[in-house]
């Protein structure tokens, strides 16, 4: 018999779908710790999840589901995890949402955004029409068009689809009516009456994990509300590698995750719209960002030769698309715009870290690096920049280390070791027992191992005479006892591993290639960098000092890195308040010069080189050294 | 109970739906003439018709039909006339295809098309790609918009829709492409390979009653093949005011309208492109022309406005759609073009004539008349042009005349009456006897009438002692007999009664209102016109010497008319072939004056006066007198 599972998203944990078991009760058998105040009674509401798929499985909505989710019941899957029971095991595909998990620790969505003079590419005015009559027999475009230009001193086209309703707007309300206009040149909306007081967009930074949706006041640049969901082609597969291999190999593989990211952003639309008593109708613009990959499966383009040398990406020059060819639920002849790309691996996310960075505008040289499976580095000054991708792997997100988890109540964020006693102090997540391992926590651990003297510089561990935390693992080799069985959550030893080490010694040493490359590149050493710009969640919560400490980062002081969080999500925003953003985004897209990694000569070399902590050429670090503060 | 008719279209012919007969004999009960060699018994093939609706209500069809039809019993309603039986009498409306009608006189659809410099909004260019390495990483959209511009020398963009097909475009055939250019701006389609041998395109000419479209090939500019239908908007209206006001209505009216019209035209735009082995997405373009109603009808504009004072227009300026927003059948990426209007009544048909006549550019001043329901004058040169629109009715189409038929066989087409003898004699087309009386010869009728004194110049027919032709009619009044009954093809006699004359001084005094006020703007005289075009079917058939007897036309030496064919649709098929000739209609109609006749403080007096024959002040008809000569 086919085994029938409930799969939690996005964390992949499963676990058999048991009749009579509630979501809940599952989900804790998988080791998800979903929030629930009540303990399962239905009362407190926190528990929610969004069955995906498989929910003709489970019981139908309680009363006390219905009473307290009330409208949301009717959102497709929304459920209380403590309510929803397996009636006929299946396959079920659960995904808990941020808010819901325990001691959720929210990524940081929001991003260091410098001010933005204001620009919108959609604007409305409003406008006096002069009544047709047997002395101005005008047709009602050339009596549009004319008032604009004498009224608003634009010169203005009509969208075809816009005709359709001038005629009437322009009578219904005593010739009154409000124009909206797309980049100050064309009429995209007319309607009757002053709605000059509702002009909004949305800003989406797609990433491969997660899934950001800001709310845009156009009249003041503010961001009104902020929505994030996990990114919905994860059950296609958990990194874009995976998730090209199934266009290729299903023929509706493209369309479907196209299907799946669309519905999911107007998901995250319809949310930003609700709370804020706005109709995905007032919506006139939205600017998305995302790496290539994510890119072109939202747009629907092949991204398959993204993925195959020389990794040519389809399209690099910014998208302006009609809603209705995505199936995007804004206003109908409104726009879906996205930042430009600069390679297959470079994305217009990557852009967007440049731009909300500042890095392109430098008078001094420096470096912005983004760190997720794919690490995007940019380097240079105003006058020239250069970038690369890095395949530093899943590593920092927990993925291939024993204990590692996602940044979640237990995940032992900080560590230090003692250089002498050896002696072990940890800080996690919520400050609960330990659970885990998040990836600030990794490369902390790694870090503190080499400054002890219980790693040598090629990463191995090394025995301790008198230290019982190096010790033999199961699985063979060394590990290291991090957390003691009686300290943790689960009553096991918490470890990191020979193995788990040497993990994080390939992503740091893909990073590091990146990062020297481009230095090489520009004849620069590390002291030439006036600054490092670590962007993304996981730079921000890394500590700098470990991660020079290893040889991931370039060597300079640490207040010369800045932390600047998503700035994808950032950018986004800052792009679609203002068009000279975008202007300037197209520019920089097709400045900034690409550094194919795998084409360089001395790639291996380099490479190898990197893996040793924190590198075999300590000429490149000559300030290897240790100045984390210990908090 | 309910009464259940078959109704034939477009001549709204209507009879008993009566169980056991066949169309082909309704159709003789209604007095429909469907061509029929073998005598009905399924041989032939010729009485083809299309069963628009109640199609549920014939038998099925024979094998006679499945032979004699071949592929086309596929189309929906297709029927040999003889062969569909009705097995349960319902409501039921029979498209009856200008070549099914018996002696079918074809409407003149080629038009007289001056030589135009082929300059098409759409064209190919084969370009050779250089492939994507690890030392040429340029993205797939760069790559193209280079090789344009190094290999066309074009500054192009790319419409978003075609971003998807790009990718595998340039690897399917070893790096070698083909972009189609609309404008020589943007890249409208990227195919495999090398298509440039087959550049399509198609005009269509949406009049109220009929519809014609052309394929032309666009790289030498000939016109292929050329196909018509009657407007299959009929059934919702035989003239655009009764289906303005359908859409005003009826709710789903407008969207009703637009969805047949764009049918039919795609049912045109299948013939063209079977005749010719072509698929609907190797039209790259549709350029289309229609009174500004009509247009408004088929872009699925609001066109109730135009249909009240003071009419003013919803759109002027000439349209691009997506086909997809239309649903129009042709390339999904390619265009729906339009010429612009002038006015609510001055279309852009009225835009196709002028241009096709070249009046906009003669140094001396003439005249364009296209006769309709509406008639279109546009009168001046060069320098100033103004325009009217003349609510001339369907007199012209024999509609309101007694004896009016189509121009179709046995209809009296000239007539002749000795001044002295008062004899008549009478052309018929097909030279068969005479069943009715069609446009040209009602003019005739009425003028010769006129020259032989049997008429005076206030329309009045006057008893002529000893001339029997000259009678009471049975309705009361007088009449005149034009054919006796024992030489007619109903045995019966066909007459010009009192009231049909009084018809015709309305419609010709309308159109010489129009005339006469253009001239009078123009502070011209008839002496003053070098040419008047005569655009349109009746225009082409009607005798110029009998419509200046009667004071239609502005009084000119006959050889000063010149017949200009069908120039609504050569102007739309020279549109589609330049957009010099795109260009210049956006200018002309904006140079054009419209003047609203109903708004001139004269008008009630010049219409008035332009009842009389030729016309109540003769100063405007100095050349008063008769031409035609005796064929």
């Amino acid at each position: 018999m086919v085994e029938q599972l409930v799969h939690f998203q996005p964390l992949g944990r499963k676990t058999n779908a048991k009749k009579g078991k509630t979501l809940l009760q599952l989900a804790t058998e998988a080791g998800v710790s979903i929030e629930s105040i009540c303990g399962g009674a239905g009362k407190c509401g926190k528990c929610r999840v969004v069955v995906r798929s498989g929910d003709s499985a489970l019981s139908r909505p309680t009363e006390s589901e219905l009473k307290l989710l009330g409208e949301e019941t009717r959102k497709p899957g929304m459920r209380l995890a403590c309510q929803a029971t397996i009636v006929s095991p299946s396959n079920i595909i659960v995904e808990v949402p941020e808010e819901s998990m325990r001691g959720h620790h929210r990524l940081l969505a929001a991003g260091v955004e410098p001010k933005t003079a204001l620009k919108p590419a959609m604007t409305k005015v409003l406008l006096k029409i002069p009544p047709a009559t047997l002395k101005d027999l005008r047709a009602d475009d050339d009596r549009l068009i004319d008032a604009l230009m004498k009224q608003a001193r634009v010169r203005a086209t009509i969208h075809p689809g816009v005709h359709a309703s001038i005629p009437n707007a322009m009578r219904e309300k005593g010739w009154m009516a409000t124009a909206t206009l797309y980049r100050k040149q064309e009429v995209v909306r007319f309607e009757p009456g002053d709605t000059t007081g509702v002009v909004y967009g949305a800003a989406a930074d797609i990433g491969t994990t997660k899934v950001v949706a800001y709310l845009i006041d156009l009249r003041t640049g503010e961001t009104v509300a902020t929505e994030s969901m996990p990114n919905p082609q994860i059950p296609f597969g958990e990194d874009l590698m995976s998730r090209i291999s199934h266009t290729i190999h299903e023929t509706e593989g493209a369309s479907e995750l196209q299907a799946v990211i669309v519905e999911g952003i107007n998901a995250l639309l319809s949310k930003l719209c609700e709370q804020n008593g706005l109709q995905h109708e007032d919506l006139l613009e939205t600017m998305v960002v995302g790496n290539t990959a994510m890119h072109h499966l939202f747009f629907g383009i092949p991204a398959q030769h993204v993925a195959a040398a020389p990794y040519a990406p389809a399209v690099r020059t910014s998208l302006t698309m009609a809603p209705e060819h995505l199936g995007l639920r804004i206003y109908r002849f409104g726009k879906v715009s996205s930042l430009p790309n600069v390679a297959g691996f470079v994305g217009a996310d990557a852009v967007a870290d440049l731009i909300s960075s500042g890095l392109y505008n430098d008078e001094k040289t420096g470096m912005m690096i983004d760190i997720g499976t794919n690490t995007e580095i940019i380097a240079g000054k105003k006058n020239r920049l250069l970038s690369c991708s890095c395949a530093s792997g899943p590593a920092f997100e927990g993925a291939h280390i024993r204990f590692g988890m996602r940044a979640s109540t237990g995940a032992i964020e900080r560590i230090w070791i003692d250089p002498s006693t050896k002696e072990v102090k940890l800080r996690t997540i919520d400050d609960a027992p330990p659970r885990g391992i998040c990836g600030s926590g990794i490369v902390d651990a790694v870090s503190e191992l080499f400054s002890a003297g219980l790693l040598d510089a090629s990463g191995r561990l090394l025995k301790a005479p008198g230290n019982p935390d190096v010790r033999k693992a199961k699985s063979g080799g060394l590990e290291f006892v991090l957390a003691h069985a009686k300290d943790t959550a689960m009553g096991e030893d918490v470890t990191i591993a020979q193995h788990d080490i040497q993990e994080i010694q390939l992503a740091k040493a893909a990073i590091f290639t990146g990062v020297s490359t481009l230095m090489a590149k520009l004849r620069i050493r590390c002291s030439d960098l006036s600054c490092v710009y670590a962007a993304g969640a996981f730079g921000t919560y890394v500590d700098a000092a470990s991660a020079m400490n290893i040889g991931m980062y370039p060597d300079v002081p640490v207040d010369r890195v800045k932390f600047i969080g998503n700035a994808a999500g950032s950018g986004a925003r800052m792009a679609l308040k203002s068009t000279d953003v975008r202007d300037l985004a197209e520019t920089l897209s097709r400045k900034v010069e690409y550094i194919e990694l795998a084409a360089e000569p001395n790639f291996q070399n380099e490479f190898a080189q990197a893996m040793f902590l924190p590198h075999r050429d300590l000429s490149r670090f000559p300030h290897h050294r240790k100045q984390k503060p210990r908090t």
